[in-house]
């Protein structure tokens, strides 16, 4: 039984193929942020998103940013789109964000299709192809699509909407933080939760909720000895290498099947509770969707809830490579000078960057003064972000558990993400309050990859699922 | 007391400055092999080199060695050339082995002159800067210095010369070992013995021979597991990761202080016997020599001898790089879906090219088994050379020995080379006889680097040393 207005639902039904058309025409706008020659149209998709804000009477305020230098150029950062659309108070206030920028594409990447026009599917799956049709240009016209049937029908919204659009988001949310910071007590104030729609499903088949994300804590181990790089010939056997001493540090890191063995780190992971391992439980999933999704059978384990546990709600330390060795194809004999080992820890509650920190430097210490060497070794953390998890009993996520079912027919699996999305954790700081991360993709839209795609049923029920939420939100409690 | 002609070392002194004068002729021809926009001058050199011996009298063959392809174009390969001066059956016949081809050198690399311009040191320490003036074009003319001296005079040679000139050197001296093949039995049939003038004294004032060369068994480690790379967000703690596996291996390899892992190797090594370990303790080097030459006090041990010996008579095992890692500055978080781990070990007697490859692979198979992993591994050897070593106490070593000892003054260092210089074994293994390397620069020429020097005394010297080893030659025993 829906809380949504029937006649919003029909509504969104009824004009699929208008609401393509809005999307293709933001495809069609390369806003790459991350490449200087697309910066224009950055800017371009902002005002052309701004514009339609504006025509269904939404008060849209552009933020400028300030300027970044980008390979050697000086260039203004997009403005953020601060939106309000009602402010009544006896009505819940939701703050929505979403970023129009998008990853670079080119047909030469292998894509079907030319990536910056939504192209129907010629087989018929109802495949959206095009770049930014599910990151994130769908789900921010998924909202779009719920403000305008209401408009267009004369339905007052539910609750207040505020709403927070960037363009920087695939090149780090340049500037954001910033501006959520100064406007946090001014136009993020009053906001009652948060709603994010800027991830995926885990599969391709059942909707989820995402209350969790993992933190990073990126480290470079940097051993050195020699002036500079020597011929193996000549110094082998008679000179300390740096690369056996890194080599030999990384390899007292992390077991093979994926044991972290950093001291004191696994204590201060957060106990599992029953109701939590129930949750991962009853998620949709197989060991085969692991072994589909990276293409081997390589699982660590065998049995799934430990396989998604492992990805949500466990660490993980990955040795990504060396920095200063030799790397290429061939054979050549050099003694490298100097060698950076570079790898990362993906943080959950209760691990603190700070901690996670200290216990890995004081660890590589430890086991380097252990070490017959007489090369030097530093050890440092490169950059970092703490882990987040939300209330998944909040009556936003509540509100977003009966909208799913009213919508697909059946509950959301409760998921955490084994990356980041850092914006997720400057909302829920800051403004103190719930945040819900509530996709409309599925997992194989390949995001950041080539031939990115939404199907035409996530975004047609995507937008009926977030206006619905919006209803059960109002009343939820 | 030396068995070399007077009228012979007068002639080299009173002739230098038109030595130098050539040698800045030789070292005008860029002759660099590795660069197909040099090539011709590579011809160029070998013809100048050709019309110089054959204005002494030499007779010379011009051999075409074939074609090869670099960079993408097809190109003749310098010819090599053969050249006799004497065939008195009753004395011996020595083969002298010189490149006329050198290294690249640009001003950008940080020449302080232009390379290509013999610069005698405007400081007035004699130093003769300029690419090749080491290596190897001012022992080819010191040769040269010889023969001319004997032509000049109208002395005969102690010794029949046959020669051996090649332009390849620098880049694999391809073709060569057929050419050696296909005239062992004809053009160097009847050579008693091989001098090679193509390395380097160990320090900067003890002249030496050198008896050995460490051969090379370079391997590469192959590990796999996902169809490609992952982000490390997501699938952190899911799946076993190649690099985890591979830096696990590569760890079981050799220790932090240069012990090689690898069982029974080091059993393969030929016993130290006295008489070879006082070669050693009389060397003029020191551990200050080590530290001055890498830059930093990295020795494994703080003994001369034990230095010494892990550079010139025991194998090493270096850990080269990562192929398939990230290895760039920065914070990439990707789990790399294959990786290559390249490591070498130098290859002494009794270790053989066969069983060092054996007893690798057979290990690193061994630890891949008992490391907990779904990733697939392979290990193989790349390329390999054997090791060589010369019987010092040959006549030809005691004439080297006795003519340093007249020109020099002193007793020369026996040396090995931590590298090679593959020629050497083709020689040794085609025609069966002994090889003797008799270098004439100093330890600090800089062959490979930039600002590559011969010292005037070196050059001077280095040919009397040339000519005195002929006459000790003609009379050893």
């Amino acid at each position: 039984m829906s809380a949504a207005n029937p006649q919003f639902l029909k509504f969104i039904d009824e004009n699929q193929d208008a609401f393509i058309q809005r999307l293709a025409e933001a495809v069609a706008i390369p806003s790459v942020s991350g490449d200087p020659a697309y910066r224009p149209d950055v800017h371009r998709m902002g005002d052309w998103l701004a514009s339609k804000l504006e025509s269904l009477g939404v008060k849209v305020e552009k933020r400028p940013l300030g300027k970044q230098i980008l390979e050697g150029q000086e260039l203004d950062l997009p403005s953020a789109l601060l939106g309000e659309l009602g402010n009544d108070p006896k009505k819940k206030t939701l703050l929505i964000y979403g970023h129009f920028d998008v990853q670079p594409a080119s047909m030469s990447d292998g894509w079907k299709h030319p990536p910056f026009e939504l192209t129907i599917d010629p087989e018929g799956s109802g495949k959206l192809f095009g770049r930014g049709s599910s990151d994130d240009k769908g789900p921010i016209l998924g909202w779009l699509n719920v403000i305008e049937a209401h408009v267009k029908l004369g339905l007052e919204l539910p609750v207040n909407l505020k709403m927070c659009f960037e363009g920087m988001e695939e090149s780090g949310s340049e500037g954001l933080d910033e501006l959520i910071s100064e406007e946090k007590d001014k136009f993020f104030k009053g906001v009652d939760c948060v709603c994010i729609s800027d991830n995926y499903w885990l599969n391709t088949t059942t909707p989820c909720l995402t209350y969790g994300l993992r933190g990073i804590a990126y480290f470079k181990i940097s051993v050195s000895g020699p002036a500079r790089d020597l011929h193996s010939g000549v110094f082998g056997a008679t000179v300390h290498e740096p690369m056996t001493d890194l080599i030999h540090l990384m390899s007292k890191l992390v077991t093979t099947d994926g044991k972290i063995l950093i001291p004191g780190l696994m204590d201060l992971v957060a106990p599992l509770t029953d109701e939590e391992r129930k949750r991962y439980e009853v998620i949709n999933a197989s060991i085969k969707d692991f072994d589909d999704a990276v293409g081997a059978a390589i699982t660590f384990s065998d049995d799934k809830v430990a396989t998604l546990m492992g990805r949500m709600r466990y660490p993980s330390l990955s040795l990504h490579g060396i920095e200063g060795a030799f790397y290429g194809a061939g054979c050549k004999t050099v003694i490298p000078a100097a060698v950076h080992g570079k790898f990362s820890i993906r943080l959950v509650p209760n691990l603190t960057l700070n901690e996670v920190t200290k216990l890995v430097c004081d660890y590589v210490n430890a086991e380097f003064a252990k070490i017959k060497t007489k090369s030097k070794m530093t050890v440092e953390m490169l950059h970092g972000g703490e882990p987040w998890v939300a209330d998944p009993n909040h009556y936003s996520y509540r509100a977003a558990h009966k909208a799913t079912e009213s919508v697909y027919g059946c509950a959301p699996d409760y998921t955490r993400e084994g990356g980041s999305i850092p914006v997720t954790l400057s909302f829920a700081d800051a403004l103190k309050c719930n945040v819900l991360l509530l996709p409309m993709g599925r997992g194989d839209d390949g995001a950041h990859s080539t031939n990115e795609k939404l199907d035409t049923d996530n975004f047609i029920r995507g937008s009926k699922l977030l206006g619905s939420y919006l209803y059960e939100l109002a009343v939820a409690e």
